[in-house]
């Protein structure tokens, strides 16, 4: 037993070698996004769960935020401001009645994740290098392609509001 | 720079040894839920997102499905019956407003993941072990402690309904 052990854990760490330089230290070949030059960063739907949401009104969707490994340390802590090398993603995906539930509960009751929609964001600390808007770079994408310089623009306006918190909406739900 | 590359794999390799058996191979010391006998699986919570969901009725939640590695993959290869050694789990969290989204929107807006709520809750797959209950072992904890046997027992006459997706509600949200 002692020794399958031994063995799984050299298949984890050579698979964690094998593994990590694509998704950690890469750069993707993908587009660039306008104003902040973010690219999608590689691996990001690996990440771990910081928090989820429901958007109403137009948007309309569930989402999820996620995090790097730097986002998921100082989410956890709570300490304000995120340091340079966070990267928070923000997936989501249409609002859909879960029939099956219905069915189950006698009424609608539960609305699941269905296809991706709204693109897919990203928020990406670097206190110098974006020091005109609060240290953080902001990105779309919308089926792997940057979203239009206008929708781009949309980003920052609106995280200003919660500047007191170093301009990021979500909280770690534990 | 390749040099600083190659310490850094060495540090996740290391990392990955030192973090692995404690999280995958270990059994936690906490206290089995009673008819399926199982316990809170370790490190959970760094699992990766399968999907997210919003519950209205009573249960009124915002809850996000992780899983540990071969639920992941076989979500995303969405072959049932999923294979043995399958966890899934079910975090959940009160839906709440988020005011600061509503100031910035001028309406409401935005639900998020308050404190959890309605405990969490594990499917462990083992067909032998759990045959008489299509191979799933269900259980929930509350506050870290196992739900009372009428509350586990609730599990699987619900997940009866979705035999025909193996008993799993969730799909993969991509």
């Amino acid at each position: 037993m002692r020794r399958i052990v031994f063995v799984l854990i050299a298949v984890v760490a050579l698979a964690g070698v094998a593994a990590y330089p694509a998704q950690a230290f890469g750069q993707t070949d993908g587009e660039a996004a306008p104003i902040f030059g973010v690219k999608i960063p590689p691996g990001y739907r690996e990440w771990r769960l910081i928090s989820v949401a429901h958007e109403e009104g137009n948007l309309n969707d569930l989402r999820a935020i996620l995090g790097n490994d730097v986002a998921i340390g100082a989410s956890r802590e709570g300490k304000l401001p995120f340091p340079d090398g966070t990267i928070i993603a923000r997936l989501a995906w249409s609002y859909d009645r879960l029939e099956e539930s219905s069915k189950a509960f006698g009424r609608p009751q539960t609305f699941v994740a269905g296809p991706p929609k709204n693109g897919v964001q990203f928020m990406v600390k670097d206190s110098r290098k974006y020091a005109s808007t609060g240290g953080w770079g902001f990105a779309q994408f919308d089926d792997g392609k940057p979203a239009s310089e206008p929708v781009q623009n949309t980003c920052f306006s609106c995280h200003a509001t919660v500047k007191a918190r170093d301009f990021v909406f979500n909280r770690y739900a534990p």
